[in-house]
Order: C-alpha cells, then structure tokens, then sequence
C-alpha cells in the first residue's frame, strides 16, 4: 500500500464503531479509567520492556520442570523482580518430578526389500520411559485413534502402535484443533500398552509439514505398562505412512535414554504492588516459569511470564497502586503436572489471603484480539465488559466468557475468577513444544500490547473489586 | 501449555459466545448460507492453495511499475487464472509512469573533526529525481515536521533536511501511526525545496530498529523545484540524530542515480466466475500486482492478488456459481499513483457493467480479525452484519463502517459499495516498502482465512446484492 492519507482516514472510525458494537452487546459503559488506562498505554507501547525480561527469561535456556535451567530461572526472575521496584517478592517451594530427556532419541524405519534404513525426526514425549539401552525393533501398525488401537485389540501385540491422526486443518480454531488431536498423545502409550503393543510414535501436533517434532506431557494410567512414547516431525509421520502403503515387513527401531529422576525441590516465583487499602485481596497475573526444552520456551511460556512481570511493573512505574493488590505468579511445572499452580493455591502463605481474580497467561506473545473473564459467571463477564471502551483501541474486539487454566485452575476452584487475554494464534502450534519456540518467533510489540492490557484490566479489577 | 482437554472446553463457548455478542450489536442474524460457508472454509483450509499462488507472483522477483518483472507478473497471473478455470480472463491496458532505481544509493555523514565518514543505509525515495553523477554535498538539518522546515525558512537554504519523526508507537494502530508520519515521506521534498534545501533525508516508517531503509512514493509539487529524497533506516536515523547533537559542522554526502523513465504500456488482469443470472453485475475482489522493488511485495501485495485468485478459485471448484458475477482483479501501479484503478473503472468494458461491491485486500497476508464494509454507508453494513455469525469462526471479531482502498477509489466514486478485510497487522511495517518483505514473511494458513472470508462474502453479496 501507497497512499496513507485515504487509510488513515478510514482507520479511526473502523476502530471507533468496532467499540459501539462491542458496548451495544455488553453493558452500559464506563470509561472512568481513560486516563490511567492511556497512561499505561503510553508507557507500555513507547517501550518494548516485556521482550527484554522474555529475552532475559531464556537466556538461561530451556527450563524443563526440575533442570538447573528451571532453577536459575527461578533466581533470574526473582532479582528481576526485585529490581523493578516490585514488592514482597519471594519463592514459594514446590515439589517437582525430574525427568530427563536424555542424549538420544533415534528412529529408523526398514521394510523388507529396502537397501537402507529410512531415519525419522523423533523425540520422547515428556514422562516417558527409556527404550533398552540397545533399542527396541518391531513392526508397525498405523491407526488415527485411540478407538483404532481398541478395534485391533491382539493384532497390536508386540507391535509400536504409530498415532497418525493430523490436526484438522479445516477447524479455524488452532485450539480446538490440537484440542482434538492431542488425545493421541497424552493417552495413546497406555492404550497401546493394554492390548501389549510396545512402544508408539505419535504424529506431532502441527499444521505445519516439518522436520521438528513437537514434544509434550503423555499420562500413563496406573497399573499399566509403561511403553516408551516418541514424537514424530510431521513429515516424517507422511514419510512413513507412504512407506507403510509401499512397502511389506515394515519395522521401526527405537532407541531412547529417556528417563524419570525422581522428585526435587523447585519453586514459585511471586511479586506484587501491595494493595492500598485491601492488600489481601488479590488479582493475581501469570504464566509459566517452566518450559519444555526443545526450543526455550519463548512463546510458552516466557511471553507470559513476561507479560505479568511487566503489567506490575507499568502500575508499579506509573504510580498506579489501587486498592487491592495485583500480583504476578510465576509457576513452576504447568508443562508436568502443574504442581506450582496447586502447590500456592494450597500454600500456607495464602492464610488470610482472597484471590479475586486470576489471570493466566499461556497462549503465547501474540497480538490480542479478545478477553476472557468469569469462566461460567456471567456477573464479571458483565462487570469487564463495560470497561469494553477502554481494551478496544488496544485490539480487544470481544470480551466472552471463559479464562482459566492449568495453574489458575486451583485458585479458581476456590473462587477466583479466571480471566485470560486471548490472542491471534493461528502460527501458536508451528512452534509449541518444539526446537522452534525460540525467542525470534515472539514479536515485541504485540508482546508488550499484551502486558498493557494486563495491566489495565489488573489495575481497574483491584481498585473496583468484581 | 499442556492440558489439551482443559483448554479445549473453554475454546469452544469462548468462540460461540463471541458471535453472540456480535449479532445483537448488528442486525436480525441469517445463517442461510451457513452450508456454502462450510464448504469453502473446508475446502480452503484443508489446503493453502492461495500461498502457492503468492509463490508463483513473487518469483518473477521485485514488480516496480513498468518494470520487465511487472510485465511478466501480468502474463504469469493470466496464465494462472486459465489454468484454475476461471472465465473471461484477459488484461485490460495501463500506461504507467516507469521510474527506474538505478544502481547507487549512498549517503555519507562527515564531521568536522571526524577521522572518517560514517555511512548510512538509505534507497530512493519512489519517484525521486537522482543526484549529479559525483553525488552532493552539503550541511545537515534535523526536523521533526513539514511545520519546522516552514519556521526554519531560509534558514534550510542550501542544505539537506533531514525528517526525523518516528512513528508514534503509542498508537496501538499501526496504519493510524503510519499515517501520522508519512507526510514527512509524501510532501517532504517539495516543502523542504520551496525554502532552498537541496535534498531531503526521511526516517523510514517503521517501528523497528534496524537498517533496512523502507522506500514508498513522494509526491513532487507542480511548480516546485525537484530535489532528491532517500529513505534512511532507523538505526542509521538515530545515528545520524545523535552526530547531529555531539558533533558540529555535519554535512552529508548523497549519491543516487534513480530516474523517470518515461511512460509505458502494462496491464490490469482480471478472471471472473460468470454470474448465472446478472452476469454484468459485478463483486470485485482485488489486489495490486506491482510493487516496490527492495523485497519482493509478499504481503505488499501479492498476497493480495493471492486471496483474490485463490477466493474466485474457491468458488469455481465448489461449483459456487452465484447470480452475479465474481471477478477478481489485479491492479496495476497502486504504488506510484493508481492508474490501473482509474484504467479499469473509466475502461471501455465497463460498459453495461455496474460493481455492486470492491473489496480490496492491500493490508498483507495477516490473520483476519474483522470487516469493514460499505464506507458511510449504514445499510450495505447493516446487510453484511446479517451475515456476522457466518464469519465469527473464521476470525471476524467485528464488522465495521470502511472499506475502500486506492484502487477501488474510482468504483466506490461510481457507487461500488466497498469492502476490506481487517488484519492483524501489527508487523505490516516491520516488512512494508524494505527488502524485508519476502515470501517467508507471509504465514500460509492466514492468507488461507483471508481468502476464504473474501470467497464467502463475495458469494454471499453476488448471490444476495446489496
């Protein structure tokens, strides 16, 4: 484009008709918090601070639950924290399971007439066992489901069970997608191992056709077997499929040092603006301190820690101290378990303490487009949304029930309200749980629109309560 | 994030809410075309054909109005159009300015007491008249505005003027920002020489930091002495910037040899889906198939051709065959002045024709996040909102009063009702009018929304009228 006079012209009354829709819908308007919201605006967007604590949080690398990585972060995050000006910062312990990926994750795949061996993309999914230090070799059978395993019964017996089902790229809703996807993975080692199948790759869980393979939890059932579980890139998923129609005996070789290490001390990460006048009621912002350890975990879940860092700290900054105090969480091991998140829910420390409302960030460093508040409560839904005015100039086109999450989900339980700002993810999974989610993939202005908003809702929900 | 199965459950409602809260703000809610809607996001999204397409536009490299590559970009999209089936593809002439870059761009910052000169990045503006062959020299003065170079008067005689005033990254809108500093880029020559200035440097128009200069048109008066313009990156502004204030007696070296080449023959290219009823009735969707010459114009605006061909696509296979017709059309020479518009709305053919609607797309290849239909006009808005819970899955958070574009202009003068899709675009000028503008920049599933939202809405409106 060329002419940026007839663009501006029609851009502000596009942004300025987008808010009368959007209050039509909702609640009778209140944009009392103009100045403070365009203050923290102001300060957000003239800089890019969230990207330089994003940068900083991955600086000490990968920070998978347990891993010196995690625990540095820990450290990193809490003088961060301190340096900024925030209040009460401190850790809070949490008990992790260590599991260590290992040195080596190898696939091969050979059919009977074939001159060599074809390799595949592989890595273990996290929690899984290890294969015999020599590797394990069987053949292969390919389903698209769970029910398919369940359907063969015997016919996988001794068998590595490859989980084939892509994403449905028609669902324009990435989420939901990997939403329904995803079963494969978590629960496909424990199906396979009930009919004595002995291992299983699973189709990693993008829409793009690649050679990363994207990681991520599985959950043995108890009392079942536990088989050795990998990951395979998507094109390597395709490569194998073809080889399977073309080819007879086909067999796989598996070779994986993963294992489990036991339990270690780890901990949360927490620091606040004290409340004026209410200081333990709370409106808590957070993500993830963990990663997985593929990539560094930028967009899941540095930009999230980041974000909530960086709204206390614009309040903090700006001199905006409301109320009742907002403070950031940083959680260790939503990825394993998301024990940080039950572990401060249930901590002492909470005695005395109301968590209000909760909002977590985990959807990555992207442009937002929306809120979500209240979960199945439709009073603060209504509550936020006549504050519609204020988050729409800073792309928030809808405010609609949901929020919430994995280490919110506690808090929640016992009457937080959840919140979440939701964002333009469609790129989310090119990336997620992979060698991809690296600190370029994260772009620092949309990143800080994100804290912005935070910070603003954060500052309105602890000066009005909800 | 992990959990799958929590998120997924939230996604859900979270979508359907948000087209709840849309059609009460809009209008009576039609979902009569909810099948065919269906049919072409299935068939869209399960591919990413329209990406292929912005492949094959850029490959013939950079396409500069007049241009040979221009020229082969017209024979290239009427080749594709033919072979995706569609009718009555031919081109239509164009006679275009040609400006040429030439080979040397260099600019050099001397001080006084400096050892060496300090290079700086810079390309010329588009349009921009070149220097003498051994370049100019002359002192430096920073302003902020076209205001200053009127307050300073005589006191720019003589030297160059150096435009130095970022985007304001306050503004959450990106195009509202770059609007507000592209009058130093536009008028800034012609205001500088009618005090006696001698060239003109312009910060370039982004929100990075980087040293990519990022060209785009000037605008020379009538009557004004010519002078010439070169774009210089942010780094080498803020550079340039900072001698100014430590350093005295600055002057610069510039050295270019663009130039006007005089005028020549292209061509707008058009294909279309007949209509089956009111044939001469006529949904335009279009984009601009020049572009500037520094990258290779992926999202500036071949992924706007790309949606056009890949919406009208779309249709053909689906045997969508509306009422009215559905033609796409690709402009020529948006970038240096609009002619192809103008050509193809005063054009002999359009005799008996009428354009009931001009979408153009010319924001890049983003994600959708909304429409703006129909300019001032509230009913053709009121019309199109019927259809807003068709479009809340694919994205579109809102439907707006907008539209239009530069090449459309002239059918909306004529009574077109126009249309845009809304993006994400909060990279747009990271890339815009800079060798940063390539293939990889354009993400292939969200020119795949793109061009389903512009196929489903041109389906609808061809089918219905306005």
């Amino acid at each position: 484009m060329s002419k940026p006079f007839l663009r501006s012209k029609t851009a502000l009354p596009v942004a300025a008709a987008g808010v009368a829709a959007l209050v039509l819908a909702c609640a009778a308007p209140d944009t009392s918090y103009r100045g403070a919201v365009d203050r923290i605006r102001d300060a957000g967007l003239a800089g890019e601070r969230a990207f330089t604590f994003l940068e900083r949080i991955t600086s000490v690398g990968p920070r998978l639950t347990g891993s010196p990585q995690a625990a540095a972060a820990v450290d990193l995050t809490r003088d961060l924290m301190e340096e900024l000006g925030l209040e009460r910062v401190h850790t809070e312990p949490v008990e992790v399971e260590r599991w260590v990926r290992g040195d080596v994750a190898e696939a091969e795949v050979m059919a009977a007439g074939a001159r060599s061996a074809v390799p595949l993309e592989v890595c273990a999914l996290g929690g899984s066992v290890g294969t015999p230090v020599r590797g394990l070799t069987a053949p292969v059978v390919e389903v698209r489901s769970l029910e398919d395993v369940s359907s063969l019964g015997a016919a996988v017996k001794g068998k590595i069970v490859f989980f084939n089902r892509p994403m449905d790229r028609r669902n324009p809703d990435p989420f939901a997608a990997y939403g329904g996807a995803a079963d494969q993975r978590v629960s496909g080692a424990s199906t396979a191992a009930r009919h004595g199948a002995v291992a299983v790759l699973v189709r990693s869980l993008t829409f793009r056709r690649d050679r990363y393979p994207h990681t991520g939890m599985l959950r043995y059932e108890p009392g079942v077997l536990r088989i050795p579980a990998a990951a395979v890139s998507t094109a390597g998923a395709d490569r194998l499929s073809e080889i399977l129609i073309e080819e007879r005996d086909v067999e796989i070789s598996l070779r994986m040092d993963c294992r489990s290490d036991g339990r270690v001390l780890s901990a949360n990460v927490a620091g606040e603006l004290t409340g004026s006048e209410l200081g333990r009621e709370i409106v808590l912002v957070g993500g993830h301190l963990d990663s997985w350890d593929l990539g560094v975990g930028a967009h899941d879940d540095a930009a999230g820690c980041a974000a909530a860092i960086e709204a206390v700290a614009l309040l903090r900054d700006l001199g905006l101290r409301p109320r009742r105090t907002v403070r950031a969480v940083l959680f260790m091991d939503e990825e394993f378990g998301g024990t940080g998140g039950r572990a401060y829910a249930a901590s002492p420390e909470r005695k005395g303490e109301r968590h209000i409302v909760a909002a977590e960030s985990d959807r990555g460093g992207f442009a937002p487009v929306g809120l979500a508040v209240g979960g199945s409560r439709g009073q603060a839904l209504e509550r936020v949304s006549r504050y519609a005015s204020l988050f729409r100039p800073l792309g928030v086109a809808f405010i609609v029930p949901g929020g919430g999450g994995v280490d919110v989900g506690p808090l929640v339980e016992r009457g937080a309200v959840p919140a979440s700002v939701l964002l333009n993810a469609q790129t989310y999974f090119d990336v997620h749980h992979s060698a991809l989610d690296v600190v370029d993939r994260v772009h620092p202005r949309e990143l800080e629109i994100q804290a912005v908003i935070l910070a603003a809702l954060a500052y309105i929900l602890a000066q009005e309560g909800i």
